[in-house]
C-alpha cells in the first residue's frame, strides 16, 4: 500500500458544550496543524499516488471555509462538538467529497492541536 | 476509526544483557519521548474518543512509576531487557489496565529514544 | 553565556483591526506553542541556569491567565492588537515580573502559531 | 504489533516526465528524510524487534546507493518516474532483499521530501 | 527586540567543486526548508514587526526564482560553490533586496537541508 | 555572520546532587540531541563554514567519549553536577579543543533533554 500526506493549518475560535471539558467551555480557539494522507494499492500510469500540488490545493481548499472562523457559527456544525477528533471526520468527508473519482482507497486526516495533543480519522474511499 | 495521542516523556537509567547490544551493556540512560493513540469506532456522546486531559493524567501516571528511576532496579521488570519496544509494550498494557471499561478499541503507545529512532505497540482492548 | 529553554501552550480566540489583517480582523483563533529561554552568564552553585521544575511552572502560571480565553474581552489586552509578537512581550514581561530577583540576565519568548511562522522578544532582566 | 523505527537521509537530483509534473519536469532535487519501520509481531529473545544499529546499517546502506546521486541517470531506475512514493517502494524493496531471513512481518518506508509532503510504501516480510 | 519567522521550501539540484566536498561533487540535490526572521527595535501601528502574508509572499518569491532548477545553470549564481551557508545569504540579500524600505533591522534566513544539518545568515537592514 | 549547525544524540546515566533537584537526585538518564553551531563572520575559498562531514566527525568524536556512559563515575566529570546546561559547556569546550586553528569566531551548544527543555552554551572561539 503506498500513500501520500501533505500538511496545511487552519486557525479557529470555538467553544464546547459539556462538564467534561472544564475551562474549554469558554469560547476559545486553535490552530489546527492538518496533515492529509491519501492511499493507494497501486500507483498511477505516472508514478503517482496523488499530484501534492492537487492534494495540496484540495487541501487548502477544504481548510479554506473554516479558516479564521468562529466555529460555534458555522451553520454546518451547528449543534456539535467540534472537538479535535469530530473535525478530523469533518475534514476527511469533505475532502472524499471535493476528489470525487481519484482511484483511491483511503484518506487519513490528522489534526495536531499542539505540540502534545493530536487526533485522526481514518476513513476508506 | 477515530484517534487521539498526547505525549510526556519519561527519563531513566538501564543497561542491557547479551552481546548484540555492545556498548549499550553498559549503565547508560534516555529520554524517552512516549505518544499514547486511543482508538475508538464511534465518538462518544461528547464528540469525543477521550478527554484530552483525562488521556494526558493517565499516561502521566504511569509514566510517574518510571519516571527518574534506574530500571535495572525496578522489581516488575526484574529478567527483562527494556528495550524501547518491550518498553512500549509495558507502558501500553499499564495504560489498558488503568483505563478500566472505556469504550476504547485499541491503544498503540511510541516511545522515541532519540531523534532518530523509536519503537511502538500497539494491541486491542 | 547559558541558556535553558521550556515549552508549554496556550489556546486562545481573537480578532485584529486594521485593513493589513485581511480575514484574520474576523473572530478565530490560535494555539500557541510557546517556549520561554532564561539566560544567565554563569551557572549558579548547583549548576543551573534556572531549575527546570520552576521554569516550567513560571511559564504554565502566566499562560495559564490567557489560556481557554477570548483576548478580545481581557481587561488587560484592551486598546492592543493580540498579535503573536505583541504577546511574546506580553508573555515575556508578566514572566519577568513573576521571577523577581532571579540571577538571570535576559529572557526570550517565541510564540509558535502554526508549524510555518513564529514570533519572539528579547528582553534582560 | 510491535514496530521499531529508524531515521536517515539521502540528497539526490532527478527530473519527471509528464505534463502533470508541471516546473518539476525540469532537472532539480530533494534531500528525502527516510524513516523505515520494522515490524514483527513478538520480540525476539533479546527483546528486540530488531537490533536499532543494525537496523541503521541496513538503511545506510540502501540509502547510500543513491546519495549524491542523479536518479535520472542510474540505470536501475530507468524508464521510471522516481516519485516520492515510488522510490519509498525502491527503498522498501532492496531493505527488504537485504534483510533476508530476519524473524520480521513487515516493513513501511517514507520518504520526507518536506516540512509539508512525504510519502509511505508498506509491504510484508 | 520583537522578531517574526516565516517558513517555505525550495527543492534544487547542484554540484560542489573542491575534493573537500567528496562524492557532493556529483550532481545531487536538496530540499532546503527556509526560515525567514525578519527583526525590529519597536512594533508598527497596527502591533506588527511584519505582516506575516507579507512575509510568506516574500519569502515565496525569492524561492521562485530558484525553485526546481540545476544552480550549476543559473547565471547568477556561477563561480560560486551553492553550499547551504551561501545559499542562505543569496536569499537573504534578494529578500533585503525585495523589502526595500521597511523599517526592520534585521534579518535572519535559514536553510535547512535535511534533519541533522542546517546553515544560517545574519545581516542587518 | 553565517553558521552551520549539525545535530547528533548522546544517552547516558547521571544522578545530581542538591534538594532543587527532588526526584532527580536518583539515578536515571536521558538522550540529549545535541546540536553544535559554528559560527564564522566570512566564508572560506570553498564556501563553507565548516565543512558539514567535518563538523559531524567533531561532535560525533566528542560525543563518543560520553556515549553509553553513567555520567557519575567519569574522573573528568567528578564533582560536578552534570545539569543539561554545564553539559552544553563540556560539549561546547571540548569541540573548541578538538577543532584547533579553524578559523571559526564562535559556537554554540544546545542539548535537547526533551520535547519540552533544552539548554545551550555560546563562547567565542
Amino acid at each position: 500500500m503506498f500513500s501520500v500526506t501533505v500538511r496545511d493549518h487552519v486557525m479557529i475560535a470555538h467553544s464546547f458544550r459539556g462538564e467534561v471539558f472544564g475551562p474549554a467551555q469558554r469560547l476559545h480557539g486553535a490552530t489546527y496543524v492538518v496533515d492529509a494522507t491519501f492511499r493507494r494499492a497501486a500507483l498511477d500510469e505516472d508514478g503517482l499516488v496523488i499530484d501534492i500540488g492537487r492534494a495540496s490545493e484540495a487541501l487548502g481548499a477544504v481548510l479554506g471555509e473554516l479558516n479564521y472562523r468562529n466555529l460555534d457559527d458555522e451553520p454546518d456544525l451547528a449543534g456539535m462538538n467540534t472537538t479535535t477528533e469530530a473535525l478530523a471526520k469533518v475534514v476527511a468527508d469533505r475532502l472524499a467529497d471535493a476528489l470525487g473519482e481519484s482511484g483511491l482507497d483511503g484518506l487519513v486526516v490528522t489534526l495536531h492541536e499542539s505540540h502534545v495533543a493530536w487526533a485522526s480519522y481514518e476513513r476508506s474511499l
